[in-house]
């Protein structure tokens, strides 16, 4: 059953809004008779829609544009004032919240640090507070995004699988801030909003062409970000894929759940019960714990104690000393990086994405972890496939998971434009 | 971009007729009181686009039904008569086709046998001419299915893996069929037309839990099939996904190609390039293989040469087989159940499928295969989404695929109802 828009005229209209707003959000500045012939509109129908939208300082007429047929024409563009989101990023022992613009432009940020297991309740007390200052001193603030650690029950309100997110299990993100402020507020969980935010705010002009053909010659084809995945590689590994132009939730919002797809039926036992799971072999958690497991060889080459670092500064650690002659770092990151590579291997088999976004920690990893990717993906995926992938790292200004979570308020109020217009 | 539905009036009458049908056929009887609140419209909208439908008989009125608020009201449903459609299954060495009713029910088949490689191009030929005669007879008939072996590259028109399907790779199904006939004609992928087939004419109700909840309590949860996963175990390994009632497709047509998703990076070669591909542990082709490696046991204790069975008819046989005391049969079909098994963890994790319904020639399995399947996913994967899932084996009246074919057909009259009444 497809979805629920347009079925009588309110809804049509809202839906044709919903449509201009995101062209403009995408494609930049139009004409009315851009629109009209994009969105097979009357140019009647567009005069009306976009008066009312300029109306409600959500778009805005700019100067005269190169038109169709060599005719100058007025230019339209979204207002980058039309409104603002709040982004809160939960992770791990610390949370972040910003305030973006239309652009995802950070506004303001404000992160609360060193969270201990049993700080969580007064955390969520104090993340309240935060967000109704904010509301208070900006009143274009209209949807609030949170990203939240998964696996991730949508329906429930709840993360999953506990001991990989400490604290944070025993808290129902849903009844704790669904319904809480006066504006809507959106739970998703962090690298589905990943993707989402490389999907608005994402640039992929220009891409190398990491696919050479099979004969030789090299064909550069346009990535189609409607079929877009989001490798998250950071203390664990996660997955967030946009297939057709909408985001895969699964039934209980846990689908693409990569980090726990098994590379090895007998490998490695992971906390959630299965083994072999792609997340004990290429997160930073799981690098770093190789490196523990050689600290004394650290410490007497390098003055460098593993036990005293983060997943993070571990990870960020061996990723700079790599390329190495060291043999030690060379296992440890050739390993993972043959990892990350199967996990595009299955992503492009159990996905078939035009465009794979590697973000976070391991994506550091940059050209070592390219060239192992394609070396391995040439290898093992059938040619017709690999060569429409393209595999790139995340060039967005911002942590992917933070500017996610305002990307998917943002992606609220391009798809309900009249919830900005009814609270001007 | 949300899809293109109901942006102008004409295409919102469409969309909304389209939904009138969709409920019909999956819900049965429903007065037009129901479907004004069923669909949000007001009772004058439905009273003219259901005398629109009637009119060109695709619906018709039953006797009185028990409505809302006691009161008895007229029924209306979907006319059997409405439609027909053909349904064409290409399997390596056979080709059949069906005509199918609006409720999926067989009107008539026909299967070309024996294929050989070096025949498919004048098969394309007798598949046409067979198809204009069942045109010719039949004016009912409205719309083409046709399924075939994969991956398949939706944009291109063919298989991509060449060897698995002998003489079809040289065939581009998009110009040999789609354009061919005064009817609109659906290519798709088999397991993916298995997907279709078994949401819109799939029965889910009581269904077994298997899944009893991890504090001793069990609980029966009702199936969502807008999240539903058809898993393929043929000749080869093929998934099909209905994720929030959208059929997933990737940017090439080629998504949920489970069976070349490695359960084993370093495991058993594939043809495709990759390792340890579930397909190489547990399609027929499979065990069939490993029997072959056995061929005289097999001779010996059984009289049977494995030799000289068809991949399916070696499966069949062992499945017949098992459970066993025989040692030799119970390691092949144990470790294929498991593969099997391993690839249920998979899809839960990758897709997060409310049900996975088991179909093809292992499905047969029955109960000793769901124990495998039982045993394994309780252990790895995460309580709240086992707890979740349901997993069956096909109901269907008539082979997957061959319906398969015949539901692309209708899930396309039922999404374009104007197709049927432009064309009466």
């Amino acid at each position: 059953m497809p979805r629920t828009y347009g079925t009588t005229h309110s809804s049509m209209a809202e839906f044709n809004r919903s449509r201009i707003v995101q062209i403009l959000h995408t494609q930049g500045t139009r004409s009315r008779a851009q629109l009209a012939r994009q969105l097979h509109l009357t140019p009647a129908a567009i005069t009306k829609i976009t008066a009312n939208l300029i109306e409600a300082n959500i778009i805005e007429e700019t100067g005269a544009i190169d038109g169709l047929m060599q005719r100058r024409s007025i230019g339209l563009q979204l207002n980058n004032q039309a409104w603002h989101v709040i982004g809160i990023k939960i992770a791990r022992s610390s949370v972040t919240l910003a305030i973006f613009d239309v652009r995802g432009q950070i506004q303001h940020q404000h992160t609360i640090e060193h969270i201990h297991e049993s700080d969580v309740q007064d955390i969520c007390q104090t993340i309240k507070t935060a967000v109704f200052t904010m509301l208070q001193n900006d009143p274009s603030i209209k949807a609030i995004g949170i990203a939240v650690p998964g696996p991730y029950l949508r329906n429930e309100g709840r993360i999953a699988l506990a001991t990989s997110v400490s604290g944070w299990q025993s808290i129902n993100f849903k009844s704790e801030f669904a319904q809480s402020f006066p504006v809507p507020t959106l739970i998703e969980h962090d690298a589905r909003a990943g993707a989402v935010a490389q999907s608005l705010f994402g640039t992929f002009e220009n891409l190398p062409d990491t696919s050479p053909s099979t004969h030789g010659s090299h064909t550069i084809k346009q990535a189609n970000t409607n079929y877009l995945a989001y490798y998250l590689l950071g203390e664990g590994v996660g997955l967030g894929i946009i297939s057709d132009g909408i985001l895969l939730s699964g039934t209980l919002g846990t689908s693409t759940e990569l980090g726990h797809v098994s590379i090895d039926v007998h490998g490695r036992p992971c906390e959630c019960g299965n083994y072999g799971c792609l997340e004990t072999y290429c997160s930073a958690a799981a690098v770093h714990q190789t490196m523990m497991n050689h600290s004394s060889y650290f410490l007497k080459h390098y003055q460098v104690d593993p036990q005293t670092l983060t997943h993070e500064q571990a990870a960020s650690w061996l990723i700079a000393h790599y390329p190495s002659d060291d043999s030690c770092i060379t296992d440890i990151m050739t390993s993972a990086y043959e990892a990350i590579a199967y996990g595009c291997v299955s992503i492009i088999n159990a996905f078939n994405p035009s465009i794979i976004v590697l973000g976070d920690t391991l994506a550091q990893g940059g050209d070592a972890l390219l060239s192992t990717i394609t070396h391995i993906c040439k290898q093992r995926v059938l040619p017709e496939l690999w060569q429409s992938t393209h595999i790139v790292t995340s060039h967005l200004h911002v942590d992917a998971t933070l500017l996610g979570a305002g990307a998917i308020a943002t992606q609220e109020l391009l798809a309900h434009p009249s919830s900005v217009m009814q609270h001007p």
